[in-house]
């Protein structure tokens, strides 16, 4: 088999798994539509727009030819935006032959559809969900690509499959754990944004750790519960696609998700906020499917209910903040009943 | 009965939380032994050194006199330091009544017999466990007198108690809730400042919010394992005693923890670093009691097998941080196995 590898889109986290691919095979392809994203790459091997003052390795061949990107590759990865995923699926699938390997890093869900990437991914290639693997975990693309140590995990029904992609990524600056479970990494990727951009919210408006503390408790409470409904392992949002992403995202200056809830607490609307960060805020989307989710489910998800109402009806932060401070509750496990925790372990 | 409530020992937090009781009752004694503290706070109402730049309810009356302290008073909150506390409790004792409610707020063990608070107040003032109530979460005093919000939990195997010490502390900036997991709730307080400690050292060795993380991840789950050994409830461990104070002492600016060893981190020695910080740092005696539980348990507990060298054994910051990043396990479920979860929750 070929030593060519591919990432499709590059954005931030695109580029950044095409430098560490690109520590540890020679020929990394990153698709790109934009021709003079691809010169930049090529010519100066800098992505100034996504990882400004970064020089990106030279064996990182970018191209706008979809074909170019993929013939011949052992793995494709897809990176796209969440709105963007079936498109770029749509498009993979002329040259897509059996036996590649489909790796996917977005952090979101359809929002038309509420369906997950594996879901989107797999219909449009038309093979099972359980043969695309699905990449996350506490990993801002900043630091990735300056070598900070960092730990992901690799999941697939398929354990053979998340296997070979942990075969594909690691090395001493950036561990891969396997995990089977699909559903849970990807559910707990996406939900996790909505968290941090309440998180956002609270430091927006100067309530302080231990407020945040509190918000992020809740928070992953909150995901697990739903994800347990939509058949993931409640250990997985303990493990690094949860917990540790929700850390990391919420707790540090690089998230975008984290940076757009906090101007929202300073008062700027919406629309200047999304204008100001020039890339994809995934947690806004992710906010509306989970909250047609809560519905569509019947189950209780507080903090999303009241960011969905901050971001989409026009309720001020600090009356959703303090909605979700309040009173309400008198013993700590009634928001995770020992009742539903044995529930899910039986 | 009278609305007099004493706290003992006027450092950071007793005398944050004596402001806090001072909000809901006309009278709080804070005991020091330094008579020129005492001095301080009555004719000043300043704790200058704890809390500097902080002006402090006039109803906080301060006395280096333990009667006076404590007579009449319906609850007495302990919060000496840990290596302090059998000292100050036997002092309690003479003016100990049955019906005064007991609540501690000291985050680790008795060194030399790996005891918990809880266990070595009942022994001086010769009453059950049981009768103790113990305060935890995330709340770092700075932000607690500047009425940030704040949520804790107050834990004891009667709930009655439990209940009686909410309503003595709560109030719209001070959010309190119940949990029955007396024990669970003194040992997430407790070792998750060695969790801290293993942060700051990531921190003060310059590997990123990523690496941060993915110790944050393993470590809670580290401290649930032993946790569960020693009889505590692990949903305990993902509440506010745990994951919450976990994650504002891990990357909050005011964690003297986190402060001890990003310093460590940076290379200073340990001698230096507590000079430096002029107060305890509980996770350091923590991490050589935590250090023998896992001993005697024979429980793996690899991050604090880390710390424990770095502070006590002369192992280098690098070479430990570099240990616990390493190659050994292969999936993320290793950790917290699948097995071990449903025999906690069985």
């Amino acid at each position: 088999m070929s030593d060519k590898v591919t990432v499709l889109v590059a954005g931030s986290w695109g580029t950044a798994l095409a430098s560490v691919l690109a520590a540890n095979h020679p020929e990394v392809y990153l698709w790109t539509r934009k021709p003079e994203q691809a010169a930049e790459i090529n010519n100066s091997h800098t992505n100034q727009h996504f990882l400004p003052g970064i020089t990106l390795p030279p064996n990182i061949i970018a191209t706008t030819d979809m074909e170019t990107a993929v013939k011949d590759s052992k793995a494709v990865v897809i990176v796209a935006p969440s709105s963007a995923m079936r498109q770029v699926a749509g498009a993979l699938k002329p040259f897509w032959k059996e036996g590649m390997l489909c790796i996917h890093a977005t952090k979101g869900f359809e929002t038309e559809t509420v369906k997950r990437m594996s879901t989107v991914i797999s219909e449009e290639l038309g093979c099972s969900e359980g043969e695309i693997v699905v990449l996350s975990g506490p990993s801002h693309a900043e630091e990735v690509v300056r070598l900070c140590p960092t730990t992901v995990v690799v999941a697939s029904a398929d354990e053979q499959r998340a296997a070979a992609a942990q075969e594909l990524f690691i090395n001493n600056d950036f561990r891969v754990y396997t995990n089977r479970d699909q559903v849970g990494v990807e559910l707990a990727g996406a939900l996790k944004n909505i968290i941090a951009l309440g998180a956002g919210l609270s430091d927006g408006l100067g309530f302080g750790d231990n407020a945040k503390a509190a918000l992020l408790t809740r928070g992953l409470a909150e995901i697990s519960r739903v994800g347990v409904e939509l058949g993931a392992n409640p250990l997985t949002f303990s493990g690094l696609a949860g917990l540790g992403d929700l850390v990391v995202t919420a707790t540090s200056k690089h998230s975008r998700n984290w940076r757009a809830g906090s101007m929202l607490g300073q008062g700027k609307p919406l629309a200047e906020v999304l204008e100001s960060m020039g890339m994809v805020v995934e947690g806004i989307r992710t906010t509306k499917a989970a909250y047609a989710i809560s519905l569509n489910l019947n189950v209780q998800m507080p903090i999303t209910d009241q960011i969905y109402h901050v971001l989409f009806q026009g309720r001020t932060p600090r009356s959703a903040v303090e909605a979700l401070m309040g009173r309400d509750r008198k013993t700590e496990m009634e928001a995770i009943s020992q009742e539903t925790w044995e529930q899910w372990h039986s």
